[in-house]
């Protein structure tokens, strides 16, 4: 079986079965891997949240992104309660396989304060801003 | 002292002292909060990686990305052994903070492997397929 080390070195269009990589992600102890979603128009980055190995699994079979909600210890699928759905574009996963990148298509706002992203605090040295309006 | 909660429904431009919201973030039991970064001029989503308090305070006070490495165990300016530093171009905090994001110019590759971005592998329902060349 191929290990991500392995990957690492392979040329390009290499491809291996996903349970053999699903495998080897570095999910925490409470089996959670954190997910990236970006807009694939815009290139915004929009939210990260979590996911274990069925909201993985789920989100490739159903072509809508599902994530692991850690306070309320369920599945969600992002939209389900807003409208605001994400449809899957394309899927990654990092080179050390402890993060994914979601391309998505953002319906509506992808922040719950309806803001297009959930990145609206500006930092500096000194102070935050509010970046965006609500 | 105004909360994230606060913030939410606060006017674009209000600003807010930077400790002030630092003391409000989520940092995990590690005292780590998530950080991605992004190239500032491609959009690219280039690799996640994990900051503390001072990481934070380190990266806006020196203008290049200062992580804290997990397995190291230590402060690690991005770029201090490959010569691939971050330079910050902004910073933003998330809405309920717990993440963090960075846009960066990134000198080379942002990737141990060479590559462009940490995220080369594209996974599908049945396979993960490697999609930069090395």
């Amino acid at each position: 079986m191929a290990t991500l080390k392995d990957l690492e070195v392979s040329p390009e269009g290499t491809q291996v079965p996903l349970a053999d990589v699903i495998d080897q992600l570095k999910f925490n102890n409470d089996g959670l891997i954190p997910a990236i979603a970006q807009d694939h128009d815009s290139g915004a980055v929009l939210m990260l949240a979590w996911m274990d190995r069925h909201a993985i699994q789920r989100t490739l079979a159903e072509g809508q992104v599902v994530y692991y909600s850690r306070s309320r210890q369920t599945y969600w699928r992002k939209g389900e309660t807003s409208g605001h759905f994400q449809d899957l574009v394309s899927m990654h996963f990092d080179c050390d396989g402890d993060t994914i990148l979601l391309r998505v298509h953002q319906t509506g706002a992808a922040c719950h304060t309806h803001r297009p992203t959930c990145f609206y605090l500006a930092v500096d040295n000194q102070s935050v801003s509010v970046e965006l309006p609500k």
